[in-house]
């Protein structure tokens, strides 16, 4: 049988002072309970009457029958243990090591209950001895049988999704009126439909869970299924709707291909929201509902992000001013102090001893130096590179000055606030691969450096334990659905601007389980495919190990007008009319200009590729057959209109067919660069093959920070570019293909803790404003109905 | 049969263009759905087929049988138009029109789905015709063995509650080991317990869920329970343990006395987690569980306080920049611009035209002065008292500069934030009664005053309708449990400092209707008697209307010996010896000046007092004798001492049988003061009757704001005064009862959406700081068992 199997045998661990009728009770539960499969009595010789013996099932009593597993490490030093009891049972297990799981007993006993899994049990292998060899076999028939039957619970479970039927208008009303007219699946159904066990998911609410990573554990052996990446052609400033075509394509791969599939999505900030901004749960027919539970609150993420983000900031000013104002002697009294007449070092302050290269761990020993190199981190308040964050579009926080009140001693600062999205804590967020990867990620950012030039990072703030504990949940990611009743996971949301722009690699990881081999999970990249998808690739891909089948890359009759030489396009403007008129001419030329380049980029990386044209309803008959024929004689495998939009997965089925027939294809999927590569080269790289440049241009500062950064080790970080996407150069306004340029490196920075390093390319604005007229104008709640309206 | 009876009438609304088997789906989902016990087949002829007409069960087979209430109102005209399509039955109805709720159909049909709710249906009175006798009989009955079904689940539910068993030991372990020893029961089983419905309730996690505020309409008729305030007497700095009463009171009457009961608690501000604070939910054997779920982020509710706080703040500075730098002109055409080349108003800048006094509602009818005092607050930037918050302790941002990026053009403003349970949102959170008057406290929150001197409100900003939207899950309470596995509402925790520091009104509605006539609900009013108990009476319970029936009040020995002139007692340092041994000279002292002087505050309202004596290990037995003696002497029904921190809700019962003992005396609740009293009188009376003084002195600029806020109509808010807890005068170190001094209204401010003038006596800090030693260096987490470590 494909698959693992596992055991899990309990002890009981009770207070010695329990009586018969607790005791009994425990073991009532263990009884009931289908997650244990035998139930090991270890208790006092008084306790173990009659009535208790009697009390457990036969078919979990494994006492006396022992079970010891070949095979090294802890579980092997758990076992010798419990054999001086009894019999045993020697079962070869293959990953044996892996299997143990320790749990500290929740009576206090200060024992540790043992849950032990095994993998792949053999049980040719079994040999018995110490009891009966009747009483034996039975013993052991009854632990197989009912791990047999927790085996098989823990494998992968096909889907069961039933699809919630559309019924499109025209014209297509606004984005929260579809969303409303929709009644979504209970989540807790939907989760069961595409095979979560009850105990795998968190409920936020009825049409939000969080899902928990231990279904990577239980889903270890099942492929995964087709990797798809959606990435689009350089936009216009109005969007050209990716997230619309991964909504609709799972709409149409999941309700009318029958495949099971799975959205991956970026959480949106909510600041824009109440700004200038879209809905980012798609629109129209292709959305994930409920809307306005994906573009508020959600369950919390960004809101864990800021909390997390500001508690770093505080820690550092606090620091500072703390440092400033007291002796080496004061601070070390107060950062070690004597409880109960000892001092003592916390782990975390054991770990800066270890980085500052001091292996005394009795804080009475510590030297003069010693002590104060510990109790200094002598952070220069001028390089401090930590930002507060807020999820509000408020631009008067772009720059301010802090520390101005008369408790602060004059300690005043210039600083700013970020828009949450853009904290490095989101960007870890979205390359994490669990939890401990999370918190190493979280306690190695760099918040700024020493006085003598040291990096200064969160462990060394004494706050990234803190930092976990406030993320806890968020790693988790969550699910929602589509308009279709497809399933969906929406997590993190970088900030495409400074970071890497791209959803969780573990919502990927998760959904590529739960969708099973022939399955497939369509993820986005922010901005356009020379920025998003290059950082999808180099940097996420290269984080998660895990490797693209096809690229899908959307385009737009209007975003290719535009590159054909079309007049501007901008937000508030009405369009001109080239744009409304058929134009076969501009659609040439920007076909043969941007949208080849983005094919060819996405083949230098050797992925297939699929042009998804999102329909417009004022594109003509011939423009869209010309984008389509001039996508595949630019090395397209295929080149689909799609009308999602108007008509939901229905709209999309003719791509879901091409992505299937391209996923079919042999992918050869390469870096563009290696790690060990220089960073000038790396950088380098990008900007000629990718944008197209001659050459790049490094400013003194930029050359500065690189060579900072080889001396601090961080040059083998892969590189994220900070570019407007809005060009494949540095130039907002060059659109096609603009050549001979040279790429202006003014700055380098650094995000250790996510892992990259960022070049910028001009000026990121990190912080949005508001209108004049902000959204926010006719948003509300009607208070009997609780609906919402105005939301996009 | 008392309570209401309901019947709920389905129409099935298809669009046209659907097929049989679409229309039959639809009919199976009404089949099974419990909560429709009618259905009324209105469709086109063609489409009642006969399929049709027999997949719809019988017995919920209402066509032809139409039902027509007496009474006037929308119910009336509804039932007007479906009598011209069948019989009828005539049911008389109390409160009939009540019980009409209109939805839109999820088909978008356009027409509206008609659910009716009749309340004491008098079957006498029916009357039928049109359908054969028997059918009309036949159906009738039908209907109304469903409705009875029906009306049963809707009625109030017996508890079922199922205790958790604690095993304290000795020595008292730490609250987090407390806590995670004992696995709470799911909370979708507690809430079952209870008697919530399942759609009233929305799990977030396992441990929490939100309360759907429907509760309160469902239980209308039910009797309230009894209402128990905890209150304390002037504490120490280390806090006298008043969460840990309200805790351990309510184990006790739930696991040990078998009474109904709930503990309402405030939801900590998560800043001080990682500072210096000590946990809020509980301590040792009386906490509520999981803690850590309970310290912090919960559900979300004081993100999304931040989230609208700063909302508000952000619309304020860009307005301001938005006005400095536009023309009349120019304003009004953003404000109101032209779409699809109309103009028109919103909703809320409607609103904003009345309040200016302009009934015209045509844009283009505007005189250019109307438009002028329309698009321009002119908000004084000197004059904004709106401030940014955030839940960090940043003693930094304390005083800041804003606006000094290049973008904002040179309009520097100086600010603040605070921490963010001090929002004014979180005020009205904890003061609302319902989604509708949280909108309008929160639209008529002001924000500033124009150059002109006129108040700004949120609403003049068009935010109103947005700030609900992010408020619209925050306003349901979040259910949690005791270690014992009793209910626990957590919700709302405005700032004691210069808010009224007390839970929500709606947490103590809901609850009070839960436990039923003969339960009881236990909630707490935060810093010493004089301050939280007096808001308590004269703020949240005129706000909902509510009337306690009898106060229990927190003691311990440690605060009386302070009171009775023993040493300073501060954080940090060591307990002077007078603390620790017996000393009962000071006690005395204590128990006739500040414990006597809170029992007469508490009678001053008409409410009976047990007194609660938190003992610590320290006590001794002739200590704890003499406090509850001269407790009884001083006027308290009743004073016994407690035992909860180390035995749970077993050390306590003493308690609860002394509450439930003077439950049962007659309360005579009053006021202190009457609204109308002028605001001088007001303060006046609080601080001679409450706090002893011999008069207040009111400094120049509190007297210029008590006649601006004359003038502005705000004479009528009740007082909310911003004062020290450390002692019953406005000098902390001044413990007992001082007498003989006058209290110095420094200055006054109004929050006008929660309703309340708050005098300023003294320095309120509104920003914690971080220590030397913030206790983030403790708190970790275990990234393979996910276990929290060193959080309290």
């Amino acid at each position: 049988m494909a698959g693992k199997i596992g055991l899990n045998i309990t002890q009981i661990c009770l207070p010695r002072e329990c009586t018969e009728d607790e005791i009994i009770e425990e073991v009532l539960k263990l009884n009931e309970d289908p997650r244990v499969h035998g139930v090991y009595l270890h208790l006092p010789p008084a306790s173990l009457t009659s009535r208790v013996l009697n009390t457990l099932r036969p078919e979990k009593d494994v006492d006396g029958t022992v079970l010891v597993v070949g095979g090294e490490g802890p579980l092997g030093v758990a076992l010798q243990c419990l054999m001086q009891r009894g019999g045993m049972v020697v079962l070869n297990s293959r990953r044996s090591s892996e299997g143990l799981q320790k749990q500290v007993c929740p009576h206090r006993c200060m024992r540790t209950h043992t849950h032990i899994h095994l993998h792949k049990v053999h049980l040719q292998n079994v040999e018995m001895s110490g009891v009966g060899p009747l009483t034996a076999a039975l013993r052991m028939r009854n632990v197989v049988q009912s791990s047999s039957r927790w085996a098989q619970g823990q494998q992968y479970r096909p889907w069961t999704l039933r699809s919630l039927k559309l019924q499109p208008l025209s014209p297509v009303p606004s984005d929260i009126e579809i969303s409303r007219a929709q009644t979504p699946k209970p989540v807790d159904q939907l989760a069961q439909e595409i095979g979560l066990l009850q105990e795998e998911t968190e409920a936020y609410g009825r049409t939000k869970a969080k899902v928990r990573l231990s279904l990577l554990d239980r889903l270890r052996e099942q492929p995964d299924g087709k990797y798809v990446l959606v990435a689009g052609i350089t936009p216009t400033p109005l969007g050209e709707g990716k997230s619309t075509v991964v909504i609709g394509l799972v709409q149409a791969l999941s309700a009318h291909l029958k495949l099971n599939s799975f959205a991956c999505l970026r959480q949106p900030s909510q600041g824009p929201t109440f700004g200038v901004k879209g809905g980012a749960a798609g629109g129209g027919y292709a959305q994930v509902i409920p809307m306005e539970e994906f573009n508020l609150h959600l369950t919390g993420d960004i809101h864990a992000i800021t909390a997390a983000n500001n508690l770093v900031a505080a820690a550092i000013d606090a620091r500072m001013l703390h440092e400033a104002t007291q002796t080496d002697k004061a601070l070390y009294s107060r950062l070690v102090p004597s409880v109960n007449g000892v001092r003592r070092f916390s782990p975390i302050q054991i770990a800066r001893l270890c980085r500052l290269g001091i292996s005394e761990i009795d804080p009475r020993a510590l030297t003069p130096q010693e002590v104060s190199s510990f109790v200094r981190l002598d952070l220069d308040p001028a390089k401090v590179t930590w930002q507060r964050v807020v999820d509000t579009n408020d631009r008067f926080l772009r720059k301010i000055t802090v520390g101005q009140a008369s408790t602060e001693k004059g300690h005043v600062r210039e600083t700013q606030f970020d828009i949450a999205v853009a904290s490095e804590i989101m960007a870890i967020l979205a390359l994490a691969d669990g939890l401990g990867d999370m918190k190493t990620r979280l306690g190695r950012m760099v918040v700024g450096s020493s006085r003598s030039g040291q990096p200064i990072t969160a462990e060394d703030l004494g706050v990234s334990g803190a930092l976990a504990v406030l993320m806890k949940d968020a790693i988790k990611p969550t699910l929602m659905q589509t308009l279709e009743g497809s399933p969906v996971f929406v997590h993190a949301g970088p900030f495409a601007n400074i970071a890497h722009g791209n959803s969780s690699v573990l919502a990927d990881k998760l959904a590529l389980k739960l969708v099973g081999e022939d399955g497939f999970v369509v993820t986005e990249a922010g901005f356009g495919a020379d920025i998003g998808m290059e950082k999808f690739f180099n940097i996420k891909c290269r984080a998660s190990g895990l490797r693209p089948n096809v690229v899908v890359l959307v385009a737009t009759v209007r975003a290719l007008k535009m590159h054909g030489g079309g007049p501007n396009v901008s937000a508030g403007s009405p369009l001109p009319r080239e744009y409304i008129d058929e134009n076969l001419s501009l659609v040439t030329k920007g076909c043969s200009s941007n949208l080849r380049k983005q094919i060819q980029i996405a083949h230098l990386f050797g992925v297939p590729v699929v042009v998804a044209l999102n329909v417009f309803k004022t594109d003509t008959q011939a423009e869209i057959d010309l984008v389509c024929q001039m996508a595949k004689e630019s090395g397209a495998a295929d080149a689909v209109p799609c009308h999602h939009w108007a008509r939901g997965g229905r709209g999309s089925v003719d791509l879901a067919q091409a992505v299937k027939q391209a996923s079919s294809q042999p992918s050869h999927f390469q870096f563009l660069y290696s790690q060990e590569t220089p960073i000038v080269e790396k950088i380098r790289m990008i900007a000629q093959k990718v944008y197209g440049a001659d050459d790049i241009e490094l400013s003194p500062e930029a050359q500065a920070k690189i060579d900072y950064y080889n001396q601090q080790g961080y040059g083998k970080l892969p590189i994220c570019m900070a570019k407007t996407h809005l060009s494949l150069s540095h130039l907002p306004e060059k659109k096609g293909t603009p050549t001979g340029f040279t790429l202006p490196i003014r700055d380098i920075r650094a995000s250790i803790g996510a892992g990259f390093i960022y070049p910028l390319v001009g000026t990121m604005s990190t912080m949005p404003g508001l209108p004049t007229r902000p959204c926010f104008y006719d948003i509300d709640l009607d208070p009997v109905t609780e609906e919402i309206t105005g939301l996009f």
